[in-house]
């Protein structure tokens, strides 16, 4: 395709991408919850979007990408039990959940940095939208599609469906939503099952609490969302983004809160990616396998044979396609670093590839074939950004370049521009859009195992009276700034400037 | 001294600390402003009160360590002009205030992380306690100290003054400030020139901009620290630390606001840094003098001769006392590079000293010396946090280590327990509480080089038949887990696992 097309899940069809401010593009996206540490699922949709930003850039768009930071709103209530019910209590002896917040938002970005991530042009918190979030809640309330109780407001969900086609996104009928509701308590407050909190009085245990028009309480889980993406991409934006399973309630909340408040639609493209499964189970805590990022990449939980480097990971979800579900294992890690150091490996050869001579290709056939697998990378990044199809014709590359280095294939068979064209097709779609760098080599351990073994050639090399080499070693290393010095004690010790 | 002693700004004296929550301290700093990168100037306070935060953990105590972020409120008007005056344009094409915010702020992580600076616990923004900043100033109109003129809202400083003693922290009488206040515009709505804004007005062209009970606008700059310090750590607290730049007009605001508000000072400690001069000169942009922390790290402003490493810089800080000026010089920085490698290497030299045999020290005056030189950092940082002290103490001891590693000093001169005393005053002070970290030598590149280098002697031992030193080259590398590999171009490839 000669121009970028996205699966919009809203419509449920590849349309051609079009943004609505001319050379910008727009894009939110769900981040995380920091009530907790980062998990696997957590890598799949930032680790895509990721690549969709970059590809964004790559197309020469001035991209503003938005992904928040859950801090408050569902915040408490899963799991996590508030402490403070002594309230004579010094507050420095009371659990601060904003020092969980910290701490588990800098493991996220900790996490992020680790994958390669860029970071987002802003990292709105829910927290610090409180007066957005209270003005949205305002205007819902003052066009009829609220109503207050006992100082919570509540989304009148019955009547939105009524009056707009509410369910599209997720595929889910309103009758159909009694039972899998997962809303806090307050059912009762409810007039209808399926309406969801807007806002949630504080009971007097709850930490986090804010004045509101309604009394001290808390935003609902979805009006975060909706209040900061048209607070920084307006009222209409490109693209939001997300995993699969917040379809259902928290964007189908998003696209009704916003419908209400403003008058349409928010969002031109919706993508969603898929779900990670677990040896073919989904992830969940009764099956024992939420694996977090930690976790994932020290081998630290009893579901992993070994530590995988995050950039194994990247790999291994970018050689899928965001849309199918991926399913995780010993076994394929293991064969997907297998895989990114032989695609590593042929890119390093491929750097220092000269073409000995004359520009045109001895073998028009490979040639041809070379040129078509570079020039397919844009296609098949503009059909709904199928990284995976990317990293296979990368794989049909390598044989070539192994084959031209180890002599099998004559260094003159592919043209200079072949090569050059070869070249950047690397440069920018395995580092620059999907994101790829090398494994890390660990090289400061292995520096003073090499350093060591070095001191131990050269002492041996003294013994047998063979200075040459043993001064060698040593100028060798002056020049490399490592100054070997020869101890009192018969040792060498070295510094390295 | 055998109590912790701090450095009262406030009562100026020296105090002992006592915490008002036994067993916990908290500790409020002021961060940074991120409208733009952070300079040399902040090196000084965020590593002086990271070892004050760290010292206050090793004294046991449980710290709650909050350090702002200020990205609202006097953040538009210092330099960065508003964008968005054509109102018609584009949401996306505006400038938006909060991607500065988002860059700046991560770069400041960044510079944190290479100053080895431990993370606060909470690092809470002005924009995400706008609600917090609304009510508190409310509380201070509700109780006659701040007056509201249109949709701004100024705090009475004249009336305050009359009430409670104002200027004791800065030293300042009112009578003095008609000058000196840096106050935004605003100047005939003031009843008073030393009153300064609680809240102001957003003229149409601002784009940060809140709603609150006095029409659209933003906060001023003093009130966000006053909000927040009492949020997390309570209305009165043990200790807030700055830069003594702070005290006037920004520290007394924030007294002169909680005072009203809470009906008492807020804080039992003040404590400020003294500023930082280069070549003798005050840092300002008049000087041309303003080093970014980028520029510091590459060597990249007119002034440096050299970059400088985050760690020698942390050395160069703590060499002298918090409360001392400091001045900045290639020279003095290179001087600094120097002894901090003369230090790490005793240290190192330290960690492989093996006593020898009996108990008992050789050389008794020399064991009494270190055993006191030890003993002493306890006193010295217990005296107002003397770190210039403790490093003189550290250095009393490198020759004594050198000493005895080369042999001018006999091994068993000290005792087995003094050897033992000095490992743990070296892990204790120099590591873990004034947060040294060894100089990283750069080895990822180094090793490519050294590698290079061995190939190279193996290929010549190869040349020679000399099978013993390219075999043993080989299989010791493959221990340290490099695998030699010879190509068939005659070139040896490796890799690191």
């Amino acid at each position: 395709m000669s121009q970028f097309h996205i699966y919009n899940s809203y419509t449920r069809q590849k349309e051609q991408f079009e943004s609505i401010t001319p050379g910008h593009a727009g894009l939110y996206v769900c981040g995380p919850t920091v009530s907790g540490e980062s998990h696997l699922g957590h890598a799949r949709p930032y680790i895509t979007f990721d690549v969709l930003q970059r590809y964004l850039k790559h197309l020469g768009y001035k991209v503003r990408y938005v992904r928040n930071v859950t801090d408050a709103g569902h915040f408490e209530e899963e799991g996590r039990v508030a402490e403070d019910k002594v309230s004579e209590k010094a507050l420095l002896e009371k659990l601060e959940p904003m020092e969980l917040v910290h701490k588990y938002t800098s493991l996220f970005h900790h996490g992020m940095r680790l994958f390669n991530c860029e970071e987002p042009s802003i990292e709105p918190t829910a927290t610090g939208h409180i007066v957005e979030q209270i003005s949205m809640i305002e205007t819902i309330i003052g066009k009829g599609y609220a109503y207050e109780v006992n100082g919570s407001v509540y989304f009148d969900v019955a009547k939105y469906a009524a009056a707009y086609p509410y369910g599209k996104l997720s595929g889910r009928v309103l009758e159909d939503q009694l039972e899998t509701t997962r809303e806090l308590d307050g059912q009762d407050e409810k007039r209808n099952k399926a309406d969801f909190a807007l806002w949630k009085s504080a009971p007097p245990q709850h930490i986090m609490r804010w004045k509101s028009p309604w009394g001290e309480g808390f935003p609902g889980w979805h009006i975060e969302c909706s209040a900061m993406s048209s607070k920084y991409l307006g009222v209409t934006f490109d693209i939001h983004g997300g995993g699969m399973d917040l379809q259902f309630p928290h964007h189908e909340s998003e696209i009704a809160q916003s419908t209400v408040a403003h008058g349409h639609a928010p969002v031109r493209y919706w993508m969603h990616n898929n779900m990670i499964t677990i040896n073919g189970k989904k992830m969940g805590k009764s099956y024992n396998n939420v694996i977090k990022l930690s976790e994932l990449f020290s081998g630290g939980h009893p579901l992993l044979a070994q530590p995988y480097h995050p950039m194994v990971v990247r790999f291994y979800i970018l050689q899928t396609h965001y849309r199918s579900t991926l399913d995780f294992s010993n076994e394929a890690l293991q064969a997907a670093e297998r895989a990114f150091r032989r695609l590593w490996e042929a890119w390093e050869v491929l750097q220092k590839l000269d073409h000995p001579g004359n520009a045109a290709a001895g073998d028009k056939e490979l040639d041809g074939k070379v040129t078509a697998w570079c020039n397919e990378c844009a296609d098949f990044m503009n059909d709904d950004m199928n990284t995976a199809r990317v990293l296979a014709n990368l794989f049909e590359t390598a044989p070539v370049i192994n084959g031209i280095k180890g002599g099998q294939i004559k260094t003159d068979a592919l043209s200079a521009a072949t090569i050059n064209l070869l070249k950047e097709t690397f440069q920018t779609y395995l580092l620059e859009i999907l994101g790829m760098q090398p494994l890390q080599t660990q090289s400061t351990g292995k520096l003073d195992e090499v350093l060591s073994l070095l001191i131990e050639i050269r002492k041996e090399a003294k013994k047998r009276k063979d200075f040459t080499t043993s001064d060698q070693i040593r100028d060798k290393l002056a020049q490399a700034g490592i100054q070997l010095k020869d101890e009192k004690d018969g040792s060498v010790s070295y510094t390295v400037s």
